[in-house]
């Protein structure tokens, strides 16, 4: 039985509650938080007293809910600029964390976040991110047929998001709350281009604009990045809030990879794949990934290894970071 | 009538050869010339013979078929490196140029060309680049439809070529002779870009890699360039080699247009748009575009303007070649 307390529901919470709603006797849900003015922990309490677990308590401050109910795991997905200062509470406590991105919306906040892990780690204390898309099938698929071979050795990688805008809330209107279209958006993105890849980035060099952003106060509404990987790999990401209303989907989520053996491409929710095979080009049928928060439960327990390590997740936020300084500076920037 | 010339065949001066070829009665085509060693004109030759036209005379030094033969138009075709001093040559006599991209595969040599040309437009003279996807009828269908306002406000562009390497000649082994793979293939994502689009450069950033070139020498096999444009556009291109040979096409082109009003999507041969319209999302009926070298011929003659113009195609090649040194510096680089 794993006890679990939740800080806020902005982002992918949903991934935790839905696997804890799943596993009532895996799981209790003594506490929750909402973490920041205007923020509703009510779908959360919903969702899980529908499910027949007990109403958990509702705390105004996230430090006294980890010091009075000493959970296993805090799930971290409050305002993007408190999830570092929330999760160093956590793993300075013990306590495991599974955190909405980004983990920090700056470096200074991001080298504490690191050194606090660092120190917890020693004690085996896990943290984990909430990278939801590696667990699309189309993307677990691909990943699956790139670990095999079907492309040889990656030499391109070209990611894309494209979100529906919408009237979003103030948390995304102001940098200091949000902290960035390429750290909140991209990352994803380039989660895939260094998951897939293996590779870290040596240079990154950026551009954004707000402009066209809905009236959404400064959130960027496009942005681009350009990163030289080792060995001579290349690989950039466009993001942006341009998806008409009209669109069938909210996210139009791309990822295409050329190898020496191929070009595999995930699009549209499908994978398709042009190698030398005997089927020269085809589309993959898709298998079915476990659920990420699940995952990250049986690592906690040594089952196996989490799909998405503590370090990724580190380091991905810090490329990110990088890459929003590049395009707010201007300047090409090595890592 | 119009007189023309050819020097080499190593791209698509086909391009001017079918349009002569089914207008027997409005060209003339005297001469020839090979322009460099192991370039043959044999298929052009055979081409034109097979329509009726007398076989026209070999030249071994251009210079002087431009002399003798005093032609209205010179195609340019030859070596990469060779295109800019064989157009300056046209110029300067009064030949209106039909020039294989790159017009030149240096700045220095891009700087003189300019000059030859500025003092050449003064007399009328006219220079026009083999520029040739614009007519294909996908990207002229989405050029429409862009222009009508299908996505409102441009706010992004993702353009890609990717092609078979193959087994490639010696002209293309060598940077000398080659010129750099973003400005022989890249310049057409980037035509796109900056014909949608309309805007300028400010600042570009690129990486590129000769790895996995299918040994084809120094030639580079994978190229992004990343471009601020003007009004805080941003754009990238992403380029490779590394199509597989199964591939049921030889290249892959496209180019993705994110506005305020919608997306259009060239890709595979169709043109995709999401907008606000009824249809939603939609696949576009493919518009028929002219020749380009028809195009280039009626523009002399003073019937319509070209399409493309001289001061696109040698500010393009400028671009290129400005991202080509930025990939080879590791810079960023202010326009």
């Amino acid at each position: 039985m794993k006890k679990v307390c939740f800080i806020g529901s902005c982002g992918h919470s949903g991934s935790a509650v839905s696997v804890i709603c799943d596993n009532p006797a895996k799981f209790e849900v003594p506490a929750v938080c909402a973490g920041a003015a205007g923020v509703s922990m009510e779908k959360v309490v919903k969702n899980l007293t529908a499910k027949g677990f007990p109403a958990p308590k509702e705390y105004l401050d996230y430090q006294e809910m980890l010091d009075q109910e000493k959970p296993d795991i805090l799930v971290v997905d409050a305002y993007f600029c408190d999830h570092a200062k929330m999760s160093i509470a956590a793993l300075e406590r013990g306590i495991h964390v599974y955190c909405e991105k980004p983990a920090a919306t700056t470096l200074e906040d991001l080298d504490q976040l690191e050194a606090a892990y660092r120190k917890a780690k020693e004690k085996g204390v896990h943290f984990a991110y909430m990278l939801t898309t590696r667990y699309d099938p189309w993307f677990y698929t691909a990943y699956q047929a790139v670990q095999q071979g079907a492309v040889g050795e990656i030499r391109m990688l070209n990611g894309q998001k494209s979100y529906k805008a919408g009237k979003r809330g103030v948390l995304y209107h102001q940098r200091d709350t949000y902290g960035g279209t390429i750290p909140w958006v991209g990352i994803h993105a380039l989660d895939w281009v260094l998951w897939f890849s293996g590779k870290r980035v040596k240079t990154v060099s950026a551009v954004q604009s707000a402009i066209a952003n809905n009236n959404n106060g400064s959130m960027e509404a496009t942005a681009i990045c350009l990163f030289q990987l080792e060995d001579e790999v290349v690989a950039h990401i466009n993001i942006d809030y341009l998806r008409p209303q009209t669109a069938s989907t909210h996210g139009d989520d791309r990822i295409r990879i050329a190898g020496t053996k191929g070009v595999i491409e995930v699009r549209g929710g499908q994978v398709y794949l042009i190698n030398g095979g005997a089927q020269g080009e085809q589309t993959l049928p898709l298998q079915q990934p476990p659920k990420i928060f699940q995952d990250f439960v049986e690592s906690l327990n040594g089952e196996k290894a989490c799909t998405i390590t503590a370090e990724q997740s580190l380091y991905f936020t810090r490329v990110c970071l990088t890459a929003q300084k590049s395009a707010d500076s201007g300047l090409l920037i090595e890592m």
